[in-house]
């Protein structure tokens, strides 16, 4: 994207609107557009004259489309310099473009996409950047220092949160180093068809969360003893388990040895108590940047989510590559119609494969299911402005900054590589959160138009908002406000390092995300692709 | 069942076999049937002669099978009077007949099943039974006395969860006749392909647990704004709401009157305390046990579940149904191989036909997912002596009792029939409890084998093991022991009545569940067979 106005923030291209006496602004992102956004709060009034030199037809909501020029039926509906749907009418200039009147374009087809055609070079290292973490024995490092029970089966979450309450209580006081206690209890391990295709997805997500740097690496797990997930399975040869001593790692609550629901919990917190030891041994310790595994998301979008919030996540993005860290972003549904402009940065060509493979793969599970990428959009998204998913995913993978896609993350697995990857997940706020920490997640920035007070127990999440409006709404949930980019206060480069500085400091542990002063953390959300039985 | 030995009790026939000094029992469900169950805790060692006069030739473990006499290689295997599987080789007598030795039938087709061909007479109504309940403005009747509030979407859960600590906290203990307060927290609302095939159940779902009778009938709800399950259409024209007075019975947390997280939690509070100030004016009043809705379930299931805790519970449906309340028992895939038996026992064609519609959708589902009906029995249940579906399916309808099925109620439907109900839902003991609480239950009643520490928030959950061993072991967990019916202690009849007479008594409050002693609460598992997006 080139700049190619005067009035340039970021590699926005933007012109002002007079309504009354009040200057309202429009935002195009691309030379070619025919629609741009407004930018003003209050929308834009029927009959107001654009500098541009045409007359608004309609009244113009906040963050909503207009026609920059006549566009016929059935001509492109061009926005981030792509086509975003089809007229379904003529669609004169000045005109309100909305949902009704835009034809979805089919998706990009799989098997005629650039492979790893347009490599970004490197950009140049950046060295020097620290944060204070906690090094794990695996290498990995965590932002917080955190005890957390995995559960193999949803049958014993209510006891481990028993447990939990009580080590809270009781135990935790005495380990003054150890930030929380969790238990990882999820929808999972029984009642399940546990060999159907597809179920691997959520037994590797288990075992990775478990695995997540702010446990420690390393897993307490507490099963039932019948279930159809059972430990070994869980936890196969090779995964590290011996932190618990002679009892193992595995409390199993049918175990002949508990005489009683008074035994269960003595036990657990007996191996609670070991752990919390190792535990409160660990201290922060200086770590270079290259240690973060950020992960990016974004919810309740609108059509500004692509225009501030996003792109300074991908200013960040590529801040956080050059210094050397693992950066994913995610959400399939809200890529699949900006495919073709991943496949072509993809490192190589292995690379674009992998992508084109999880894209199938969600393809076929929702025509199976008798959906499709439509599904997608909210009520939430159309009310902000973002008509169809085209132009969510357009706004969605600015998040990505301008590098080389390094990797693809099937759903559930670990990362493993450094700079951009693209972790294959639902976008589903609960579900992606959930897979990006299984992917190994240290700290998660997440975007927001509409607003939601999201949350993670086991990572700190920072919430950035779109709109000026919500971070003055909610002054006490979203912790940076991108909205300042719309209104020129602020350019996209500034957020973003705004953005890089924040995650160093709430790594660190020496800023809170408001959702943790609040503690609020939504729950574990596997992804199941398997039927239940 | 005809009893046909000396030593009956409620329909079983045994043996006695003698290991050693010690009397071990082996017992015979049918006259026909070729396998029996070891009743004895330790199993049968290997050699030991039993009464009936061969020899054991294996070691016969706990609750497991030994052939009664030679079964050729693709003989049947009997028990329940039925064909449970074929041998794979020749299975001598004394043998132990175990899962790999057993090739599975095939299901019972489903077009050509006897339609109420079977109908069994009305039993003798019995009057004047009562609990003490809350009955509400819509005729049902509550076992508890809760404030639930419902959650639209996920993303609001940890709000609502903040604002019910502070509820609890502040508020709950000025309104001494209200017993709690709850969050009904799901993972649905947005992230979903909410207008797929069956997305209506997982709506209607939530509806109806918001509209359980514990709950006072009427919902209060908290919703984010830009959600795909708007409360419009979770609460379509029809529910009664007008419970919270002028502003409505819906929180809003994207509403521009909220300028804080602050704000959003303060108007959960004052509609909370509204609605707590409506449910502290309940009180228990004396009513006939025909406003009963006990949901019957199995879960950890073992080869006594069959013989001992579900015999016990289908006396107890009976005395329910004479009682004129209503029973639901459920779990589609442990019903389905003993179709034939229930369609045959439905009140009319009607009703049979609603059956079949019920396991037909189920057959496709699991197809769908490249998964089928074998795929339910865990390890545990085959440890436990329960070597296939088959099996298992016989011994879990065995809660339904011997009334004619009345009806069928569709998942996540409410219930609107007194008399045996058959409620479709998964076998997953979350989703099935999800369901039935849906569907307008008040009191639960779960059996173990294996042994589980489940609980719900909602309903009072009686749990009964099938051996005594289990109940000895979890003292503080089990509620009731029908393992007393194996070891010739007590007969089903005595269980199944001390069990109709311990609904009556917790339904009234008078005696409290171990589940809600420790407060065991599993989470809200919806049934969603929809993709995510």
């Amino acid at each position: 994207m080139k700049p190619s106005t005067p009035k340039d923030s970021g590699g926005q291209w933007r012109f002002p609107a007079r309504i009354g006496d009040v200057l309202a602004r429009l935002i195009r992102l691309h030379p070619i557009d025919n629609v741009a956004v407004t930018a003003n709060p209050e929308g834009l009034a029927q009959g107001s004259v654009v500098e541009a030199g045409f007359a608004v037809r309609d009244f113009i909501p906040a963050a909503h489309k207009v026609a920059l020029q006549d566009i016929p039926k059935g001509g492109g509906i061009i926005r981030y310099g792509q086509v975003i749907g089809y007229a379904e009418e003529n669609i004169p200039q000045g005109a309100w473009v909305h949902t009704d009147l835009m034809a979805l374009p089919v998706a990009p087809a799989l098997d005629a996409l650039p492979l790893a055609t347009a490599v970004p070079p490197e950009l140049p290292p950046m060295t020097g950047m620290t944060f204070e973490g906690f090094r794990n024995a695996d290498g990995s490092v965590g932002t917080k220092n955190l005890l957390g029970i995995t559960t193999t089966v949803q049958c014993v979450a209510p006891t481990v949160e028993f447990a939990v309450r009580r080590i809270k209580a009781e135990l935790l006081p005495r380990y003054p180093n150890v930030d929380d206690v969790l238990a990882i209890t999820h929808p999972y391990g029984c009642g399940v068809a546990i060999n159907a295709p597809g179920a691997d997805i959520p037994i590797r997500t288990i075992r990775n969360l478990s695995l997540n740097p702010n446990f420690g690496g390393a897993p307490m797990a507490v099963s039932l003893g019948c279930e159809k997930l059972q430990p070994a399975r869980l936890f196969p040869t090779g995964v590290s388990l011996p932190v618990l001593g002679d009892d193992g790692y595995v409390i199993r609550l049918q175990d002949a040895e508990h005489h009683s629901f008074g035994d269960m919990i003595a036990a657990i917190m007996r191996a609670a108590e070991r752990r919390l030891e190792q535990l409160n041994r660990r201290q922060r310790t200086t770590c270079p940047a290259s240690d973060l595994v950020v992960g990016f998301q974004c919810g309740g979008s609108d059509a500004f989510s692509g225009v501030t919030a996003n792109p300074s996540l991908g200013f960040a993005a590529d801040l956080l590559v050059r210094a050397g860290a693992t950066v994913m972003f995610s959400e399939v549904t809200e890529v699949r119609d900006a495919i073709h402009l991943l496949t072509a940065r993809a490192a190589n060509a292995q690379v674009a494969e992998e992508l084109i493979r999880e894209m199938a793969w969600y393809d076929e599970y929702l025509d199976r299911g008798s959906a499709d990428r439509s599904a997608n959009p909210t009520p939430g998204n159309k009310r902000g402005g973002l008509s169809n998913i085209v132009e969510k995913a357009l706004g969605s993978i600015a998040k990505s900054g301008t590098t080389a896609i390094r990797a693809v993350v099937r759903p559930g697995d670990r990362v493993m590589n450094r700079g951009l990857v693209f972790a294959a997940t639902p976008a589903s706020d609960f579900i992606c959160g959930t897979l990006q920490t299984a992917a190994g997640m240290n700290m998660h920035v997440f975007t927001t138009g509409e607003g939601t007070p999201y949350g993670l127990a086991s990572v700190p999440v920072i919430k950035v908002s779109s709109q000026t409006s919500l971070a003055q709404r909610w002054p006490d949930l979203i912790d940076l406000d991108a909205g300042r980019i719309a209104t020129g206060e602020a350019s996209i480069e500034d957020v973003g390092r705004e953005l890089f500085q924040l995650i160093l400091d709430v790594a660190s542990g020496r800023r809170r995300t408001w959702a943790d002063h609040w503690g609020l953390h939504n729950a574990t959300a596997l992804f199941n692709p398997g039927p239940v039985t």
